[in-house]
């Protein structure tokens, strides 16, 4: 049987993206995927609203967050964490040989800027890691009101994981002026997972050539000097290349503006089911993200039992919570190719799981 | 026009494999991807004559080669170079902080024994990178022997690349007794790239535990922890995971043995060709590989036309030489699922071009 996926990625995957994903191959030094990656390139500055570079990396998310940390930072990272995503980025600077420092938040409460502002103000930092939806939770951090605080503090690199926001909503790189921006594609792209995507700004092309022990594959310079020559530093994932030349046609067809609606149409739909339905947002309001909802399980419902008669009765797959809020939790995905149409009758099979398990 | 590609990595990519590719994601955390990655150990394991866990990275084999590297020494990594790609490890082994030294052999020859032995009697090593199919030479360095070094070598790692030879030929990890092995999938295994296999021996586990700085992504023991589970580190490719189990299945139907049959045959026509039209073979003999040729230009001609001629005129992508080797040498693969019949359908078309080009 094959199973409608609503968790928070990876997430379901169109016919038409499968087809893009399964073109030919081409030599990865040749002039057909020069021109494959000249092609996506546009779409992707549009996307982050960029005219740097969008690099592509042939890997998961963590393969290019763990990159920035080694790319630009030489004194000390200030980690800002409120779930199991970003609670997780401390450990991976520490591994690198990083000197990090703890900013924790509560799980579902918002990373604040006048948190993130007393910490850098101490001097010690060159870099923060921050995560704009901490998937985990559903919550959305105020990334705009960071970014004002890079202004004060030109020197600490802003690195902002998008993983789950990217293409739900405008993030504008250039205008933010944060420093490194990055998401996973298996998220509000539907894309299989396997590809990152990213920008870095010019202040941190600065501060990375002056960073030792950068390494090979995830080196942002690599990237940059590869990207000169429309490729890629190592051999690419070349179907990525072209699934994402597929969605981000379909992106700019449909318009950023009617996308990012369509998101937050979506998204309204089912955190008023929950609200209907006598439970209670996860994150703490107005924090909630737009991607996918974190309900709390207020009616202490057997959530297991939920997923599992959704699964073996609609053939629809939702999340019953990730790490330690595993039951009294769960997520639900509205992104990537989901209609408000398809969104609500989504929700009246939820309401069908709940009747069957409450009864 | 789809070409058909007759160049050393990525190879062409059957119909079968795409549709395997491009099944429907699930949750990298559920039971149906458990099963999935549970499906393919066993094939893996067969492939790389081991009973350690085979690991499947998501990223390319630089990911792997840089990981190996960063897990494994503290003291000085010895480098064996004979090509573009070995040639390479030094740098990214000192990229990542490690000390390093070149054992440098001349393109076109092997890395041998007594060079490695001369080099670790010095007991300043701990680790070494050696590259048993030079793809760029098409040269392989005698890994039986070398590998036989080991037990007067306990306390350094080898590490193996067989990206252009694994499944081309016997490679038994367990009975060589060495300690990482690892291949990108776009070789041999005629996947689509974005995906890296490779195994660790217990004694190299017993040194990652010892290794600070290894880092996330690319950690040996978090991808052994991650396995106790069927499951891996980060958001794996589950694609790649399918078309794994697809070709794995189809290797183990046709059985190794044969396989291993059908390559060598495979090369020996495309070498045949090349000395009987008058060129000889770039690696010194007995020293080439079998999943692709490297033909020496003895007869000078103009590599850049013929590789022209036979895309424009044939729809096939052959290869004009890499790096510094370029147009002094051309490169034809013949591996993956390539059959006796279709290289000498090849070759004749590779006549043609020749005439074609030296009228």
């Amino acid at each position: 049987m094959a199973y409608k996926l609503h968790i928070p990625g990876p997430i379901q995957v169109s016919e038409k993206t499968f087809k893009a994903f399964s073109q030919p191959m081409v030599g990865h030094r040749s002039k057909d995927f020069q021109e494959l990656y000249a092609r996506v390139q546009p779409g992707l500055q549009k996307l982050f609203y960029t005219k740097q570079p969008v690099f592509t990396a042939t890997g998961s998310s963590w393969s290019v967050m763990e990159a920035a940390v080694r790319n630009l930072s030489v004194k000390k990272v200030l980690t800002c964490m409120n779930g199991a995503f970003s609670d997780k980025w401390y450990g991976v600077a520490t591994s690198n040989g990083k000197a990090a420092e703890k900013l924790q938040v509560e799980w579902g409460k918002p990373v604040l800027p006048e948190q993130i502002d007393a910490r850098l103000a101490t001097g010690e930092f060159d870099a923060l890691t921050f995560i704009h939806s901490e998937t985990s939770t559903g919550t959305l951090s105020p990334l705009e009101e960071v970014a004002r605080l890079k202004r004060k503090y030109p020197d600490v690199m802003f690195i902002i994981d998008v993983v789950s926001s990217l293409s739900t909503k405008k993030i504008p790189f250039d205008e933010l002026g944060v420093d490194v921006m990055l998401a996973g594609v298996q998220k509000a792209l539907a894309l299989p997972p396997g590809a990152t995507v990213f920008t870095v700004s010019e202040a941190a092309f600065k501060r990375v050539e002056q960073v030792a022990g950068r390494g090979y594959y995830g080196d942002f310079m690599e990237f940059r000097a590869n990207h000169e020559k429309n490729m890629t530093p190592s051999t690419p994932s070349i179907s990525h290349f072209y699934a994402l030349e597929s969605k981000l046609g379909e992106i700019l067809a449909e318009g950023l503006d009617t996308r990012f609606a369509r998101h937050l149409e979506n998204v309204m739909i089912v955190r008023e089911w929950a609200l209907k339905n006598g439970f209670e947002l996860f994150p703490e309001l107005p924090y909630a993200t737009v991607g996918l909802t974190c309900i709390k399980n207020t009616r202490d419902i057997d959530v297991a039992a939920l997923v599992a008669w959704l699964k073996q009765n609609k053939g629809i797959i939702i999340d019953g919570g990730y790490g330690k809020i595993k039951g009294r939790t769960f997520r639900i995905s509205s992104m990537g190719d989901e209609t408000t149409a398809g969104i609500y009758e989504l929700m009246a099979n939820v309401s069908e799981a709940l009747k069957a398990v409450t009864a």
